[in-house]
């Protein structure tokens, strides 16, 4: 597999990693990742990373990355469902995953984001959530 | 990798399937939706399938399987996007996907499962995107 897939929902881009990334991977993802940022005018990414056993430096430079790479695109970046274990071996690396926020799951990190950004974009959306009752 | 993430969205589960399923991984994703379905009460599941150039009777069956399933727990399934060469393939096959509902993408999926499932059940909700502005 070379590409990550990256979900649209609403004003929010989601990505599930679900493999070790190796390089070309990671390289795919930060570029595809900014790429629908630009197209779709997305606010905030999500990446998911709950079925992630292990996160090393690689891949909190990679995390890292595109939180920053969003942020001069003008998205958020939050990190969900880190298990507690990844989370104590982070701390242990001495990786702080800086410029990205974090969150248990992906409902809470959707909060989040929608906390962060407010609704000061309605008019852009073509989202369902608008209608969603 | 054992188990597909499986990501609560408010009344609905989504599963992004990145890799082609062998046997274990397949029969783990069968128990574990029907489990979330069980605990969370979804009402519908989305299963992404952007990432597969391939979608062969063994993966079409899982997917008619993950229909069955879900629908006995009352909850609706929608495969979304499918590239257009596996759309052809199943064709060929003779495969029809029966029980799933199909849609292009993430979010005319979460449309169509919001038009048929309605608004019944906004009382057992935890759901964010009801607060959505």
């Amino acid at each position: 597999m070379d590409r990550i897939p990256i979900l649209r929902m609403g004003h929010f881009l989601l990505v599930t990693i679900q493999i070790d990334l190796y390089d070309r991977l990671a390289t795919n993802l930060e570029s595809d990742l900014v790429q629908m940022v630009n197209k779709t005018g997305a606010r905030g990414v999500l990446i998911d990373i709950s079925a992630l056993s292990i996160v090393d430096s690689f891949m909190g430079r990679i995390l890292g990355n595109i939180g920053s790479m969003s942020k001069i695109m003008d998205a958020e970046t939050v990190v969900v469902g880190m298990q507690p274990a990844v989370a104590i071996t982070l701390i242990e690396l001495g990786l702080e995953l800086k410029g990205v926020h974090t969150a248990l799951n992906v409902e809470r990190g959707m909060q989040l984001l929608k906390e962060r950004i407010g609704s000061d974009d309605e008019d852009e959306s073509e989202a369902d959530e608008d209608s969603f009752e």
